[in-house]
């Protein structure tokens, strides 16, 4: 299913007079306070999130799974998926590929029909926390950490092959989670595991092209429940470090013991050069893995205000970074559900950059909390829904991605398309 | 696969000796200090923890599963692997069964069966958070909280029939776990869902037997990622003092958010008459369904030194609550798993046993907490390894049930029978 | 120091017209949507919060304390600093009176002060967690849990003192929040311990006027390390249905382990009619007693919308409630500490109210949890701080009570009046 | 107040037999495992753990203190009751400073005592987390990460100064915690905070002399409520890491995120040559500050075992680190409290020392992790508390050290000779 820029601008038609009203007000609110309005907008309309392709179906948990219908079959049918949700907000530009589970067996003719979409190819991701049915070696105590080297090899293998694909479509990250760890005390050695990880690491690294980044995701726990590999920031940290220049730490959201403060992560990891991606969602417990700015809303924004300030700190603009959405669709339509998290993700956005930096400074100088505390709120109160609404439009989405969805019967369509008891690849 | 008291008898022959010798030291030590052993002996032989009919084959998590073969493929070798288990722990001799993973078709042939192995059955379950292929209405949005009466009443009806099932078999409880809840702020309404699922668990309580109890288990998250309909002991709490005598409360170990005090839920349920029952497993983050104490041993201790004390101020025996195990064996071998966790199990209860009770209330009326640490820690620091051997060698048991498991290579053997890739029912 | 409504008049002018334009949009843009604006502007002008006695001083920790200078050195002192926190935002006409920290002696004296400052006596608080000089007995181990009779006697004349206090001002609410607990295991019996409590409790409850309500608060930990008496809402709830009707539940958002979803408690026990008061502050990691709304703004807008549909549901207006605030102010001038969390109150009590109730439960009703979603956080994320505005100046408040504290110097000003080394009763 | 070892001796007597009888008993079962016994007994004679100058005082919260009486009122009488300790558990013959609590004032008057009493002076401690009555700038806004560069050079001169009184004394260690950080969202910027945090620290690490190492303490929260500087294991060693080969990580066991798996943590920073010292406490909830082993023994075990296995693996000795107890005594005699502290540690340690290493190796080369386990617990399980006896009255130790400190009712004696109001400094 495809959305023409003349099925979009005519559904945008109803709202675009009173979408003009509330905009040109804001405009005005905004260019009162010297804000650089235009300077935001440009900002916004650029700013794109990768999709993963293992999220266009619904996810599910170890104790069931609900089904919506309609879920893609095959990589293409995914890319079609991600093609609407790219046609509706104009910032899910970029498709973010898991092997195995979805193989580009024809790289040509996939690259062919990202370009039709207006798609390119984000970090590509390997996969050895499952089995799968033509492996040789089990990934059940592990891959990269294995204490059986034959096992690690495969892994390694494995992460190679996942570059290649990526090198065939066009990209140049790879994005490596690892569930390895032990499950008890005792299971491991702690120190030799961690070794042996990146010692493996290092092959692949050595693996990659030159202009090859590798970004090495981190996680407290599950599915290992005693002494994940890599549990936190600093042992991702410490691993690319000894990795070289081009190998980061990937921040998740959802992977972070309870009550962490992550923007100070990622702060701390953009000082130092290696913050490399960030995976979106939102928790209020654990990996919940919910829509992002579902749950902690002004974490989100407090997040994005480092990040803008510290890449402008550097002189980098944001796609330095490699952004992407990670989350399940337990019971939303997978669809609706990428299109609310994007919103959210641009909104916090429009909210750090809103916040007057020169004002926190002062504030922060003179260690006057109270009033740094007004200046952060006043940029997250702002209402900046028109603002985003905008820069939708002006790069030709909807003005209200999901009412359209909903009007175009999308989902009804899909699952005249592909059935009801369709499964897409993926969690 | 079976074993027969003779053929542990014979198994148990080489280490009979230098467990007669542990024994009699530890039984003088004890002596000595005026600990009634025999007593103690007593109890312990007597205790019997009842396993679920889930929990015999590979579990797993969202992110895959690791089968390790020879799962039993229907209810006769699940209650053919808990006959075994208790012939060598000798308290393993109750099942829990799980409607509609293994519903006794012929009621008086497994019956039979469970004589035959020294099994009876201890609380039905019953399961409203997966879709059954033959299912009218989807638990997607809930079951007993779900907002159209037509979904509540087939949940309802399905309670009744596991009930139907309880009585065939010869039990007397219905343990309920819900995983009805919101996973995002709004998706219903927090508390008409909580009225819902009182009516209908009233209803279910209305069409039980006189004679049968219902426990209401709670559970913080997972999969309800927001707001579960029953997340806490509190909530628990007021929906069986409403439902009625019978009703009582379900605690499972890993269902509490991070640092509960567990043992202080036990104490005051079992002070308010409403404590019905125990999931047995261990756990660092979540729910993680480790092998009972293989993470918080002390905690463990701590709880059964509430149960001990509880149940004796109310002249109750320990018998009087129902205890299960309720974990998950994502690498270990199952059955191994299970005779570490109900070796555990005794070995804290033997522990609290020998809390010198009276010692330690005089050390509470004199608000002296140095010595009461003392006092519990030289119960939990003392070796009573040997006691639970000698009471499971008394009962005709293993004197190492691993060691003999691992002597007899059942795991092997149940592969030989049963396969390499079967699966069995349950999570 | 006292401001006038003249003197506030006066400091409003310079803003007057760019409130007034921003308020005509507002009112507007919500008219179109058919809110009803003067409905919703009644109730927060209405909306009142209890400023409780010892938050007008410095805060500190147990590893130490900064003092800003200025603080009040008696009540009548305090009850200035209220008066004039109450003149800049019209929603603070209310104190809340801890003994012994602030005891008045002179209670017509005080009475007229009030009434003149515009402020009327909320509940009162003992203080049962800390030695006086003169004290016979010490609550080192505790004080309505203690094991020594003659300590809960002492304890409960305390309390029966301070309700004294609250017939003598005119206040019907006795507040308790009680340190009483163990910090080690084995310390006490926790049955025994909670079984004394409730009989204290009961003790006091009895010695209360008919008219008098009691509030009992529940903490997990701090100062008690391992189990807090009274450690969760649903131990509060046992106690307060054992009671009797005059006795409810005070929810402190800071008094929750990691993750809790207090919106469900608060929903819980409002519907069982035992909510009876809040004491707001914002936390990151325990009992932080931070700014409210300075860290998880839309928890306490998801909190607000549970109260606002919750005592709708029952008729009840939003003063059925005792409303405080219950912060530190360790590096924060109190003064404008507190401007910052009534504001952060008032807005999320005005985007609470801002909910489409009728659209949300649809939505409800048909299962739709994006739709759920976007009613909640369009409310949310509308920018509401000029009808916040608007009400405060339709009250004789100042439009910005921050801008007019810092613009008349009234930190400078009190330091210069009471001196820079002050220190007010508290914590 | 003073023991002499005849003292002790004449009072081990009675428990003599009983405990020769226990000690037998043991040593044969252990050898009858080839365990080298007197190897473990050599080793856990000699593990020495420092008393901190501010731990014999009666700890406090914010909340208020109740004191014990008899606290030493100035350095010396820390040193005797030190002295004490040692004297009763042979282990606690190292006094770590506190600085300005605990000021040297004569260090050759000092180190005789010191001598005297069988004591070395340990690390030695700084404080800029609160201000002092003759300071010049307040460290209310932080100290070494302070905005004014006057503030982070006086805090930097006390550094310094501190480590001239470590000269003095003869050690050679610097121990650095710091409360610096923000309690609000935007009160500084947490990139530049960390960078002037590393150029005071370099500043202060140039200015030792070059034998000294320096600690760099990390801590999540308390009392800075929303980034502390440096939050986390990973943070300081990013730290240490620039600040060179003297300088390294101090883990403190409650300053962690709940469910954090410390042992970890010990095993990565050891296995990288940055783990420097240990601050032992244990805690349920937060940095509670309890009596080591008294929560969480299994994770002391664990602990100690990385520490073991990863120090032998280097080939270093385990005096190689700092230990160190940091807890709060705030109802417990602190006297009482650290002899249960010492023994907890002591007993974990050759729990750790039992650990069949080569047995465990080989079940983690087989990926068993049930084996694993069994060796872990059965190294746990163990009672060892005859070893650690025996270990102390080969040292010439008491066989009960709380038994003869009570026996001798020392705290009544300390009582009658400084009164019944001292207040120790410190917390």
């Amino acid at each position: 299913m495809k959305l023409s820029k003349q099925q979009i601008a005519y559904l945008n038609e109803k709202q675009l007079k009173s979408h003009q009203s509330r905009w040109n007000i804001l405009k005005d609110q905004l260019e009162e306070k010297d804000v650089d309005v235009n300077g935001m907008l440009k900002q916004v309309r650029a700013f794109q999130i990768a999709i993963p392709s293992w999220a266009l179906g619904t996810g599910g948990t170890r104790f069931g799974r609900f089904p919506a219908g309609g879920a893609p079959r095959d990589l293409e049918e995914k890319m079609y998926d991600i093609g609407l949700l790219h046609a509706l907000n104009r910032s899910s530009g970029a498709i973010s590929l898991h092997i195995p589970w979805d193989i580009p067996e024809n790289a040509g003719h996939i690259k062919t029909l990202a370009k039709e979409l207006g798609l390119r190819f984000d970090a590509v991701n390997s996969n050895t926390f499952q089995d799968q049915p033509d492996q040789k070696y089990s990934y059940r105590y592990g891959s990269l950490c294995h204490t059986n080297k034959a096992v690690r090899d495969q892994a390694i293998a494995h992460n190679l092959a996942v570059v290649k694909y990526g090198v065939e479509l066009g990209t140049n990250v790879l994005s490596v989670w690892l569930s390895d760890g032990a499950i008890f005390p005792g299971q491991h050695n702690i120190r030799k595991a961690l070794q042996r990880t990146m010692d493996s690491l290092q092959e692949i690294y050595k693996g990659m092209p030159d202009n090859f980044e590798m970004l090495v995701e981190y996680k407290p726990f599950e599915p290992a429940f005693y002494a994940t590999v890599i549990p936190d920031w600093g042992t991702s940290f410490l691993l690319v470090n000894k990795l070289g220049e081009r190998a980061k730490t990937l921040v998740d959201l959802g992977h972070h013991l309870p009550n962490t403060n992550i923007e100070q992560i990622v702060s701390t990891l953009l000082a130092e050069r290696k913050l490399g991606g960030f995976h979106f969602n939102d928790s209020k417990y654990a990996d919940d893995d919910l829509t992002t700015g579902s749950i902690k809303p002004y974490q989100l924004f407090l997040i994005f205000h480092e990040l803008v300030e510290g890449l402008k700190s550097q002189n980098h603009p944001m796609q330095y970074l490699s952004w992407m959405i990670d989350a399940s669709h337990n019971i939303k339509d997978p669809l609706e559900d990428l299109l609310q998290s994007v919103e959210a993700i641009k909104l916090a956005f429009a909210q750090a950059l809103l916040v007057d930096e020169n004002k926190l400074m002062e504030s922060q100088e003179q260690n006057d909390p109270v009033s740094a505390q007004e200046i952060l709120q006043d940029a997250f109160r702002t209402d900046l829904r028109p603002l985003i609404a905008e820069a939708r439009l002006q790069e030709g989405g909807a003005l209200d991605p999901i009412g359209v969805y909903r009007t175009l019967n999308v989902r009804k369509e899909l699952i005249r398309q592909r059935g009801d008891k369709t499964v897409a690849t993926g969690l």
